[in-house]
């Protein structure tokens, strides 16, 4: 087993060929950062030459690039069959990408030779070792991507061999081994890779998609086959199943084979960069992902949630902070008592065994409506806070009213009528669509009394629709996230009428918003300062005292939750 | 490497634990009716007496479900320590719910046995040995779930040999090793499992979980060292990162290894059945799963689609409809024209070389501002025939307006304005909310003149905000699924006020199933008659002519669509 391996990303140029997946040339720079930040020894940046992203992307990360720890590499494919290396086009726009390295793609199948490229097997061997070569002597570094090689060498070995050697001949430094079908099982890859690993002095790197599954653990074979270069995607991004996920790869190397990934004191950015490379991209992350996902240190079962809250590495493979993850309790029907007890303990509550049997109880309905606490922690904790008695007094609703006119121009205006404590205020607002109206309208009427409520913003809005065989007809659940520039929160709102759902995680949001500011100048060495917002100026009026006083519950109650005996 | 094994899906059971996942009885039973109709061996439906569902699930299940090819298993842990098997809750339980196989969960790990059992290494023993012996002299067949094997191996090997040793003496059919907190890799797996395999006389069994992104090779690597009974989950739900896929366990043992797993008939329903469990337990589907997802044979870079229109397995591991999925091609400004023009030629529309360049300009512009017809069908079909010279005469809208008004009771009313040839026609409609009353209203004022529309209904409709910084600021992206009974399509509307998006998609929808209700009715035996609703009766005027014809372009191009040389 090799000490170190050397990890490549290639989520900008195979990862990109996800469905759903389009990055602008922005989006590619702030995902090399993200990269570079996590450790990565080489980001595939692109296919220069292949579209205009790519190409403004290369001629532009020289200057807005600042890379640290990883080297940027341009892929592009070997030269066309019966053209010179020195006249092709792609060897044309590989040199004028300025990149140290270049990632080298060749067909090293004899179907794929003779089917796709309809060449002869001995042009493909002389455009491996030409395009190599060729290369080599402008002073570039050569990684060759040996595409369909599992596949090609299980129906013609030797050929897939020939190309290997004629690119290390060439003067390739890496043999990188693709499993482009992505078919192949671990014992099989371990078995191949081993062979290649034996009979060639470069080094051996590896590139495997997911369709079979096994993605990583094709990647781990290899590893302890001998191959010391593992190209995949964070979040294994990429066409149909996706490349091998590298949030899983590296972890399970660096934790579990003690092999040399990335920096070993960078391995807890791995959460972070995650989500942060999934919010780049635009694609919503998995929850279920190892290592990274939300779930995957989520307990759910009543079971496990008492057994763990003896002793936390009793159901963690890994402790989740190594990957900068972190423990969770999720609270559902099927949890019971001692999961939300457990929440409630988290948020410094005091609730009997009556309250507790209350809550679950009010939970159980709602949740049967359509409610989804475990998603929705804003609404979780108002739950539970007025389960132990409190009862935000922030505003109250009278009514509240959206008109959405499209004629040659589209209006949409909403009017909320609310009571702060035995003040009447009513206001009107436009925006550019009902929750938009609705939110600056109820911020319009109130925020003269809540002048925190400027630090307060929604930062995502999702929607779903629930027993969707009824199509619009059926209940919809809107779920709103907001921040206050600290800490995020998501409220949930649920009904037949998508607007009322939107209304109801909207006031969620902001009671939620409100009592934490309470909260934070309280807490703040004495003193009985309003709030002070993160964001922005406050608006007249700020130094005037709430009209309405939120008691916030405190008390820690004592003693662990009760467990199953089983656990 | 053994010729069969059986398949136990423990959805029902195991999978529930999924954060997001909750189950009715009448969502568990219509569930176990998918999996016999797939074909596994053993369903395990839940731990009665846990919760009523549970119970009430055991008890409907004799007179309700009717199984053909599987085994109904109740899931129990061992008796408590201290108690006397015949007098423990559990035990009782399992012999009321009158399955003839029982699951029996039993700790294997000697930290969890002292840590959170609390009790003694013998205690264990003997509980283990007293509940198979049990529920043995009671004639049930007993599997014997040794919970954390794997990891208690590792840290006390003889104590987790010792576990399975009394299982398999008071009469255990099946040992099956747990990896419970889904930390093992594959390479671990195989050397544990054969030294079991080796060493006891009872079947092997294995229950992965996926913290490692492993689950599936660990389950195939486990049937190489000899084990012949393989648990998991259709989709691989569960708790964390969720249980072993056995919707790509079991291709890869039956297509790849010749292990006979399901019937091998019933093969080509895995992807109709995962899909449909799917919709069942209400979690999206993940496109990028192995075999079933609706990407795993989804080609969008224009190499590839160019390169497998010449040969059809150049691209794909095994053949799509082996597991009931099929070859799709992905429409994006990446794909470039070769895609475009494939997708046309299927729509049998002519597109020469400009206006398929044009097209491709208003695609890029489009998907820009946030549209994505790779989830569209419907809306690119429009484009795509638009682009032939087509444009739709149905109805043209002049003006909508919605206003939702929530005081004491919610009302909301639509009023569309739209013009039928030169007829100009006002409706408004109430609904349950905005997009539900819009339909309403466009149906009553166009539905005297397309008495097809009702066959036509909306079946989901969901909602996505772009560039979610700007939160309700932002871009909303609406997705609209229709049907007419036999088919179905998705159609999009993008815009900053989400009811304006809706609006789009909507049209579209309504655009789309009007076409083809003309296009079946057209080519029914030369007919003229207008297309017969699926479902409900024909409104008065059913009988007149439509006020607008459109033509529709039928013409199938030749030739191949143009590729990369390097494809």
């Amino acid at each position: 087993m090799p000490a170190a391996v050397d990890i490549f990303d290639t989520t900008l140029r195979d990862g990109s060929q996800q469905e759903g997946l389009s990055l602008s040339v922005d989006d590619k720079l702030r995902v090399a950062e993200q990269l570079d930040h996590l450790g990565v020894a080489y980001i595939e940046g692109g296919w220069p030459g292949a579209n205009p992203k790519d190409e403004e992307f290369f001629a532009r990360a020289p200057g807005e690039l600042k890379l640290e720890t990883a080297t940027l590499v341009a892929f592009g494919s070997t030269r066309r069959a019966g053209v010179e290396a020195k006249d092709d086009e792609v060897m044309r726009q590989l040199l004028k990408a300025g990149t140290e390295v270049v990632c080298l793609v060749a067909k090293a199948s004899e179907v794929h030779v003779l089917d796709a490229l309809r060449t002869s097997l001995d042009e493909a061997l002389a455009m491996a070792y030409d395009s190599v070569a060729y290369l080599r002597s402008h002073g570039l570094r050569v990684f060759f991507d040996a595409e369909h090689f599992f596949d090609g060498y299980r129906a013609n070995r030797d050929f897939s061999l020939k190309v290997l050697a004629e690119a290390e001949r060439a003067g390739a430094e890496t043999l990188v081994l693709c499993d482009t079908n992505g078919g192949t099982l671990p014992h099989e890859a371990e078995r191949i890779v081993a062979e290649v690993a034996r009979s060639f002095d470069c080094q051996t790197g590896v590139h495997f998609h997911n369709d079979s599954g096994c993605a990583v653990a094709n990647s781990i074979a290899a590893v302890r086959a001998g191959a010391t270069h593992v190209q995949g995607c964070v979040n294994g991004y990429g066409e149909r199943t996706g490349n091998a996920d590298l949030s899983a790869a590296i972890p399970n190397l660096a934790l579990k084979l003690d092999v040399r990934t990335i920096p070993p004191e960078r391995l807890e950015r791995l959460t972070a960069v995650s989500h942060h490379i999934a919010e780049l991209v635009n694609v919503a992350p998995n929850p279920q992902q190892p290592y990274v996902g939300s779930a995957a240190f989520a307990h759910k079962a009543g079971l496990h949630t008492s057994a763990i809250a003896r002793r936390r590495d009793a159901y963690e493979h890994v402790p989740p902070d190594a990957v900068g993850n972190g423990t969770r309790f999720v609270v559902s029907e099927l949890s019971g008592r001692s999961t939300l007890a457990f929440k409630a303990e988290e948020l410094g509550l005091e609730l009997g065994a009556e309250a507790l049997g209350q809550v679950l109880d009010e939970l159980k309905d709602l949740e049967h409506r359509g409610y989804h606490f475990e998603v929705a922690d804003g609404s979780l904790e108002l739950l539970l806070r007025r389960a132990a008695g409190w009862k935000h007094s922030f505003f109250e609703a009278e009514s509240y009213r959206v008109i959405s006119d499209h004629n040659a121009r589209a209006v949409t205006e909403a009017t909320v009528k609310v009571w702060v404590g035995d003040e009447r205020l009513l206001s009107t607002a436009e925006g550019n669509g009902p929750v938009n109206a609705l939110d600056s309208a109820l911020r319009q009427a109130i925020g003269s009394r809540y002048p925190e409520l400027t630090g307060i913003h929604l930062t995502d809005y999702r929607v779903r629709v629930l027993n969707s065989d009824r199509g619009t007809g059926a209940v919809t659940r809107v779920l709103i996230d907001s921040t206050d520039g600290e800490r995020t929160w998501t409220t949930i709102g649920v009904s037949e009428n998508i607007i009322d759902a939107s209304w109801k995680a909207l006031s969620d949001s902001i009671v939620y918003g409100l009592l934490h500011a309470r909260m934070a100048s309280r807490s703040t060495s004495g003193a009985t300062l309003p709030a002070r917002p993160e964001r922005g100026a406050a608006p007249p009026g700020a130094e005037r005292a709430p009209a309405a006083e939120a008691p916030i519950p405190n008390g820690i109650p004592e003693g662990a939750p009760d467990g199953n005996p089983n656990g």
